[in-house]
């Protein structure tokens, strides 16, 4: 006898639960280019660096740009809320772990001040970097055009979730459409794990969308709240709904990753799910260029229905050059990132990032075995 | 070659393997109402605190009613079997763990006074708060017009597995439909987790059902007897059934998930499963409100025939209030549950309880992976 | 594109890996019969004990006869080869670990003796017990018709793996309709897991089939050669054959799962699979009457082609009396096993273990979560 | 609402995810014959050493020989590299853990010696053994010719992931259909596993493929780069390729499975999962013959892009003869391969290899158990 429920459920995926299968075709990995346009820029490989205090901050950001991706500043982190934002962040590394909660809360509350985001945005334009810059949905009308005028040359909206249409009596709804008509700049928006989300949000005209809400089993998200879909599932959905609007449209959205990547193998299952880029957070923070020299936590809205997060020792395991090109003696993935998507890109037979949508994928439960050597045929 | 099978199986799902998606529309938390209906009775969150003497006691059910939730009495329990139920908690309490098992079967062989019954629930009633009060089914014909003769507002039937049809050579099987008609107050009965069973508990005219065994794997249930259904399942299967009841009868019955939720998380999965509300012990035993301080035990009616639960010590963690709405440090979603569960209507665009029925949720089984900070989008 | 692949696999399961779904009708327990019939004998409890010389002597098959069950002599065992097999016994379990393994080869090389054999059924039936005996289909013709001599009263032919048709050059195969004939006691052959063995070995007259190869991840079986079938998936399936042989002769064929079984939960789960009783070694080989005193070691037929299994230490855990009856302390489902299976046929509202047969099954992977306290509803 | 993906995902399954299901037939192991054939090569058993210089030298592919199985020597190892290879196989083995890496680094940069290579492939020769020899594709073309020539019996084309068509800039693609015409010996390539590759390698002529990329987790590969197939999914794939050839052609090709192998009951589902042979690396690394003296590491093609292996300890667990064909009192399985063998093929009821083929497998996850005895009934 079936059972009759009040509602279907389907499997979703995570990183974890899945293999790339190499393709029928192998390259040489120096054959492949790592390329990845959002709008009208273009960067030399598909990484990025989320808004986290403990990982960017402007001198971050144009490291980062030297090494061929893009790093984003959190436009209403400490950077924009102290006139030394440095002292503060000594402060938040030096305080004992069980007072580090309400101290975080009490730095956060210190207003956000418009001309220090936009004096942000000039140091790394002054650094000869993309500046890229966030905000949180609320905030977006407002300081976006500072921070363009500023110089900035693209926008972040992000919040765990956002959609299109978000109800409200304290602001009215953000209308990305409008925004978009009002500043020149590409805009991405997230975060989002649905074809539905995403298709609607490209419709407004956006240029990249995020994708992951609670990847993996983020605490807060899946955890305290239950919302959250896994990653592979999430980009598959996203790049689907990229595909059906590039078809009727003709315009190309980046779909990016964002949450729940560890290794260089995250990272090439992220693009063969469909992404166009990735973006990482603790493993940029654990970088030597780091404000939080080995410490991360939370982006800085403060949310007054939930307890927030707190401070992560993360640690420091290297240079963002050697994390994000090697060379290393780390053989778990977490480092040589370029290059482990190089080699994958070669089993594949990808010669572009577009090129690596087309692999295939299977369903693979992590399992323990012998080591193996690693080594690319020709 | 197919594989001939005596029978088919079906696959079931739990709190952990589920996972709640964002919806197309989001909304701010504080749209959303939580409000729940059982027969005419109307709760301000629909959070039940279950039938254990180590969780509700007179007092801890005014305090559950101040915070507008509601707290079931064990009509069975310590309070209906002795004069001073507070000085047999001390000593149960206080009795080393070799000793404890043997000590609750003398505790409660004590028989239980229906003058003590009825004087714990005009107790509540003189808190000025709602009482609900839950008998076993072989005493619930005899006990339940006294303790509504005393005031009670609700009674709850239950045991580990009620049907509306049950075989005893001991006693003559409760008829449902029988004590609808001699008492006025609603009544709701468990528990059960199947469609046909809930079906036909709802025929009989009942108010609510709940919904939970051997969550998990409840160690006796799911160990022991190996009969158990995982709560997910549990709840699609009997919101199916009401569903089904409603269209035909236009009487809407409410389902309880209850059992086996910990988390904020949790809540909000039963709710999209089709639940009403839900009914937790543990968590509640947690409170420096409840009258086990920090210990725990099952369900005071003696079961000769299998060994009984003993008493466990769950520890105290806060106040009622900070378990319901916080502020609060803890961050795994054991606590602060109504903005939890007012954060995820909002990222599910629900405003009521009845629109979280609408949610999507996928198979998702919970993985490690980097925590990420909570912020709801707008 | 669809994978290619050489062969299909199917899914099976294991008890870990089920749960009982609750019937929609309950009875209470004192109204359920746990019968069990292989041939023309009956018996009160569907519980079988494995011919293991750690588990089953002549004293410990007296005792099990009182309680209701049977338990099977091992008739190649120390007791068929040893005119004291008791110092034998105390010579094994005083043997060190690093050396038990040797000791017991040498101890098995010891040939059997018929004599030896034939005293031990005689001292079973002597006490007033049914006696069951073991033997490998290699000895079976020759020692069988001795043991029934003897006045054996069921013959259990065993081995890992057993068809009706086996090739060998070292002897002739066993034709199991020609022992039907020759001899006038129940026979039982085991083990087998699929249908197709099932359907063909009872086609040849047999009582009764044993079902298990490799339960679980049993070392040997599993591990070294890689063969083996869950008993939920080999129960289901044997059940099915004894299905279908019984709608085309009207000849009821025993179905007994065998192996695997820790837990009062795993003895419901097998007969809702379909068995008909159940065989149990380790947790008997735990019992204070057991002839090991606390160590089990596997059957007595040696394997030159692989390592033989060595002692284990299982412990002695409580009496025959209590781990079939209780009372018991323990509440993980080791013990008090036949009051477990009457309040499970009491929550699937089953008076028999035919009727038990009805009950539904759903896959329910084992969740860690608050424990619960047992009570059947009314 | 059914989800809308970029892709389709099929499961796929390990060794650890499954198990064999016996034979309506069983037949006794000394009947059974391991035969195993490549090209015109004919050996005893179907197990092979994988080309690690830790576990092959010249010395040990004479021992395996002697014992009826083939091991195949790098030639592009320490053995081509050095006139002593056994004092830098002293030197790797006694380098402290943290200076090994590198170490290795500097041992496998002195270049390939082709005179010293020949000088190995005619150690082996001499020795009376068939002499299987590996080299990458990159060196395949030049140096092959020269092994031939020094009379080696089989050329093994490696690399972590090969296909039919490679490209580079850095050399001309080899072409394996050339290959087969200028050397007069059977090729064996790899590594692939979907049918696809298995089916194009096929084609060029070759006598057999290598299956396995990443099985289980291997670490750089699935890792590092995401990329892996498990074996027994992989092993189905390259089967079908193999009948489908077969039955197109004529033309008989090995499949090989290559990794991931520990047990005995690995062996047999590689070979039910269509396998004519498999091989082996770190269970004969344990072997006493073995150079690595209880430690291993990759292989020795030096890869600039990702960070290498380094060296492992395995332990020495007995003589290629106990791991082979015992005795030996290790009970899970990872010694006496062939018996264990021999008695899987019994209870399949197969007298040859490619009887097993026909044996039926199951999806059954791994699952803790009582131990239990291996008896082959009969």
């Amino acid at each position: 006898m079936g059972r009759r429920l009040f509602k279907e459920l389907e499997r979703s995926y995570g990183f974890d639960e899945v293999a790339i299968v190499p393709g029928q075709v192998t390259i040489n990995p120096e054959l492949t280019s790592t390329k990845m346009t959002i709008g009208d820029l273009e960067f030399e490989i598909p990484i990025m660096a989320s808004a986290m205090d403990g990982a960017v901050s402007p001198r971050f950001a144009a490291r980062m740009h030297e090494l061929g991706g893009l790093a984003v500043l959190n436009g209403e982190g400490l950077y924009s809320r102290y006139d030394d934002p440095y002292s503060v962040l000594e402060d938040i590394i030096a305080t004992p772990q069980a007072e580090v909660t309400e101290f975080l809360q009490q730095v956060y509350s210190e207003p956000v001040k418009d001309h220090l985001m936009a004096a942000q945005v000039q140091e790394i334009k002054n650094s000869g970097a993309t500046c890229a810059i966030s905000f949180t949905p609320q905030s977006t009308k407002r300081m976006s055009p500072i921070a363009v005028e500023a110089g900035a040359d693209m926008i972040v909206v992000q919040s765990t979730v956002t959609t299109a249409r978000h109800m409200s009596n304290s602001y009215r709804g953000l209308i990305f459409s409008e925004l978009i008509e009002s500043i020149k700049v590409p805009v991405m928006v997230g975060n989002c794990v649905t074809y539905d989300v995403a298709l609607e949000l490209m419709e407004t005209g956006i240029d990249g969308v995020l994708v992951g809400v609670g990847p993996g089993a983020a605490c807060t998200t899946r955890e305290v709240v239950g919302v959250g879909v896994p990653q592979v599932t999430a980009t598959l959905e996203c790049a689907a709904a990229r595909e059906d609007y590039y078809k009727s449209t003709g315009r190309y959205v980046a779909v990016i990753t964002d949450g729940g990547i560890r290794t260089g193998g995250d990272i090439c299952k992220s693009i063969v799910s469909g992404a166009d880029g990735v973006m990482l957070g603790t493993p940029f923070a654990q970088a030597e260029e780091a404000p939080g020299r080995g410490y991360n936590w939370g982006m800085a809205n403060p949310h007054p229905e939930l307890p927030r997060g707190t401070r992560v020792k993360v640690g420091t395991k290297g240079s963002l050059g050697q994390i994000l090109y090697g060379p290393t003696s780390v053989t778990d993935g977490t480092q040589n990132f370029v290059a482990a998507l190089k080699v994958g890109m070669g089993m594949c037979g990808a010669y572009s990032i577009r090129d690596l949508h087309q692999a295939e994928m299977i369903i693979a439960p992590a399992m323990k075995t012998e080591g193996k050597f690693l080594q690319l045929g020709g």
